[in-house]
């Protein structure tokens, strides 16, 4: 080991630690082994194994999440990379900081294209903010410097490294660079605040549209206080990051998924100023639907823009506007739904997650057509994070649970989790009991993927046939997810009462580690 | 319904049946509700669920190698591409033929950036020979039409059509374009065969290396009768997309997967002549190590490219040799190993497999380490097709014996398969369920990524330390594959001997439908 000691797989882990970069999301092959190798000389890197890219990707989007800051990906070549892409889209979404690192073939071995070459570099691209491919071992420490801080540039984002096997292995100096500092989040300009004031004054109808880091429990007081003195709304995106909630913050309304809704909501809205947010737009395009809920001619001011300081934005536009200090928030009380009774439902599984939830828990929401009453019901519940799928491309929950959990040891992980989209990354599960992660897992095993059935007649489509039947509905077999979670270390069990369920929440969230409810509704 | 029968989805449908496409492998979304319901249309399309994406390509790729045609795929927009990009990487080295057709947000709201959108040509590209978005329901037919010619192609292609909802929901003129015909493959020119017959009159040591149909059974029955002749040496490449061999077929061999062995293979040969074959390259580079196991001075030519009619150019290169009729191929007689006895090993699994393996078997090959001398032990089994990783991508193994049963609905499919790579897609193991697809599948439960570990000594990193070992060790939960099969609906079994995994395959093979072995290993 004498001679190996400051390879350029050295250099990576020693710049990532030096960067903060202490967890490593792993599935590495053949050309990674330098890098597992230099791993090994670095224990203050903590490796998490992952059965396959998704559940890699998605744990890293969650502990982004949850941490503020990257975890560092490993990941196999063009087509570990390619398995990842879905949940790092995700991740992009989420504008989360990851640092992927994803193995090549040493540099003069690209010329004979072995069977697991391809595109790297096109293949990250469209899922990644910054992409490099490091060219020798000299190069590793300063290109992983500035991987990190492209990952930690407001908001968040996604930074692929491409590590050839020789950088990885070659000898270079030890000396790592210092990692750059990331930019700080800019501070809105005074024109903007004064825009936004402007129309504020002007006595229209106005929406404040949040997410990232201005749906922070502080940032989210400054806005209310906006909103009491001036009777602006305050919407969260559709979905987000990460939104501090329950008793004793503010509560924000979310933008509907469904169009009608989102329509309905925008209705009578004459401006709205986005902080951090998108200008809304419909998941999908119907026939002969708008593509956006806005109502024509309803104005879009931008206050902030998502890499902006959005919690200093709301807080300059606060001052602005003379909000007094005497004008104190709205904070949401305590107030669970009651248990529910009787057979268990979709809606009667979420009240029971909101009345027994404990303080300080992370909900993981990927329940889909189950969940439409979750952020509702949890409203009231005791504070909490609620972490959202963010791209549309199902497969996060469980993963995100994982990441979650991995940077938040002391709190309980409820993940919400609907069946069809489960079974893309059900891997994850192994990783749970692997790391004896305090995860309960809730599936709503509704047998189907609920969601395409209701689309299928959004488009106009009419009822599903024989065809569309055999690609909706999750039967013939139906999926047993006790047996699924016992197979892979997890202890589970399945309910389909609503007082089963409570007794087993109760029980799951009353203990440590994983355990699977399948809610069968 | 009266109003949709005619859109672009309906005109894609009756393309694809047209061009002799008939099977759908799919895992669809919201943007693909109007081909899901032209689907309901069309009931000659046979729809057929994978519960990933990664289920879903590898499915492809089994059916493209033993239906010699391309299935379809539908996936969700730039992510459900994503997932399956892995197992299209292995299909494109395998060079077989697939039409994927990709849905994407309506044409007027791409502007929008819904969260969904990302750059699906960009995905695609790296994974595909061609890659089209079609941009209105009247241009639907005929960008098929051309996806069905590109994937038909020689030797095979995958070819990746994007198909935008208003392109698939509007209606269009009901007439289909003919298929266009696929270019047959080129012929071989006189010089090619001229220059390998001089070369092999030469006298000097020379191999015909081969891959694609060069290794159906009457291609290998012509390369014998050369090699008899002239005294050339057979080889087929490391890996290929099928090989037909057994009792009664001419016996050839794969170059070796280690670079030693194959560096070894090479040691004294002065030619090589490729019949659809790339020149040998290492499967991953190494420190201080070769690229290619060809020794110095090696001439490499080519008699055919990989889309030329490499049968053809065999039996073109034997009449130029003047090899005469009288001489016969020398067939592989019946010769199976001995029914192993005592401790379960891999070697005792494959022994087995080769002992007991019926006529026409198709063998799914993703043992990896545990499938060391599988080809050999199965080399005098009965007539059979070998189907192996093409593309270094773990994951293929289960998605590959899916296609290939759904292709060759009567004859047994036994799928061999790592635990490591297995859990990458054993979500296929529901569709074998779902379908009743009759598929034996062995998992050589050896708890670990025990290529990892040879690999980690190869590139001379010494022993692996404490991070190492977690990323490749499969402990700490060990997998319950029985659980895990039969929570998918497959039944299944765990032997630890010989004998008992002797009398458990004997069992699955006399009987049909799926059955899952754990060989503990």
């Amino acid at each position: 080991m004498t001679k190996t000691q400051n390879t350029g797989a050295d250099a990576l882990c020693d710049t990532l630690l030096a960067g903060g970069v202490d967890v490593c999301f792993a599935n590495p092959g053949t050309s990674e082994m330098h890098f597992v190798a230099a791993l090994d000389r670095k224990p203050a890197m903590r490796c998490i194994l992952g059965l396959s890219e998704g559940v890699v990707a998605g744990a890293a989007d969650g502990y982004a999440r949850m941490a503020d800051k990257p975890a560092v990906t490993l990941l196999h070549c063009g087509p570990g990379l390619a398995n990842g892409l879905a949940n790092l889209h995700n991740a992009r979404r989420a504008r989360s900081p990851i640092v992927n690192v994803v193995g090549d073939h040493a540099t003069f071995h690209r010329a004979y294209d072995a069977p697991l070459t391809s595109d790297i570099e096109g293949l990250a691209r469209p899922m990644s903010h910054w992409v490099r491919s490091t060219e020798s071992a000299a190069a590793v420490a300063g290109d992983a410097a500035e991987a990190i801080r492209a990952a930690r540039t407001a908001p968040g984002q996604i930074a692929t490294l491409i590590l050839p096997a020789d950088a990885a292995w070659s000898e270079t100096a030890p000396a790592a660079p210092p990692v750059l500092a990331p930019p700080a989040p800019a501070t809105v300009s005074a024109d903007a605040v004064a825009d936004a004031v402007a129309a504020i004054r002007s006595g229209r109808r106005t929406v404040l549209l949040m997410t990232g880091t201005a749906l922070r429990a502080e940032a989210l007081a400054t806005a209310d206080r906006i909103a009491q003195a001036t009777g602006v709304r305050l919407l969260a995106q559709q979905s987000n990051n990460r939104v501090e909630r329950g008793a004793g913050r503010v509560a924000v309304n979310r933008v509907p998924y469904p169009l009608d809704g989102a329509i309905a909501t925008f209705r009578d809205v004459e401006q709205l100023i986005l902080v951090g947010a998108k200008s809304p737009v419909a998941f999908f395009a119907y026939p002969g639907r708008p593509s956006t809920p806005l109502p024509e001619g309803c104005r879009v001011l931008t206050l902030a823009e998502p890499g902006d300081d959005l919690p200093g934005a709301l807080a300059a536009l606060a001052e602005a506007l003379g909000v007094g200090q005497g004008v104190q928030p709205t904070l949401q009380p305590l107030d669970r739904p009651a248990l529910p009774t009787g057979a268990l439902t979709a809606d009667s599984v979420v009240a029971a997650v909101g009345a027994l939830m404990p303080e300080g828990a992370i909900l993981c929401d990927e329940a889909l057509t189950s969940g439409g009453r979750l952020f509702d019901l949890t409203r009231g519940a005791p504070a909490h994070d609620f972490l959202a799928l963010t791209g549309g491309s199902i497969g996060i929950g469980l993963p995100l649970a994982l990441g979650a959990a991995v940077a938040c040891p002391d709190r309980k992980v409820i993940g919400l989790q609907a069946d069809g989209s489960g079974m893309y990354t059900a891997q994850a599960l192994w990783t749970y009991a692997r790391e004896n992660l305090d995860i309960v897992t809730v599936v709503f095993a509704n047998r189907s993927y609920a969601i395409l059935r209701g689309e299928y007649r959004s488009v106009g489509a009419g009822e599903p046939g024989a065809n569309a039947k055999r690609l909706f509905d999750l039967v013939e077999p139906t999926i047993d997810w006790v047996g699924l979670a016992n197979s892979l270390g997890v202890e589970a069990a399945r309910v389909d009462t609503a007082e089963s369920f409570a007794d087993r929440l109760k029980a799951a969230v009353g203990r440590r580690g994983p355990f699977l409810i399948e809610a069968v509704i």
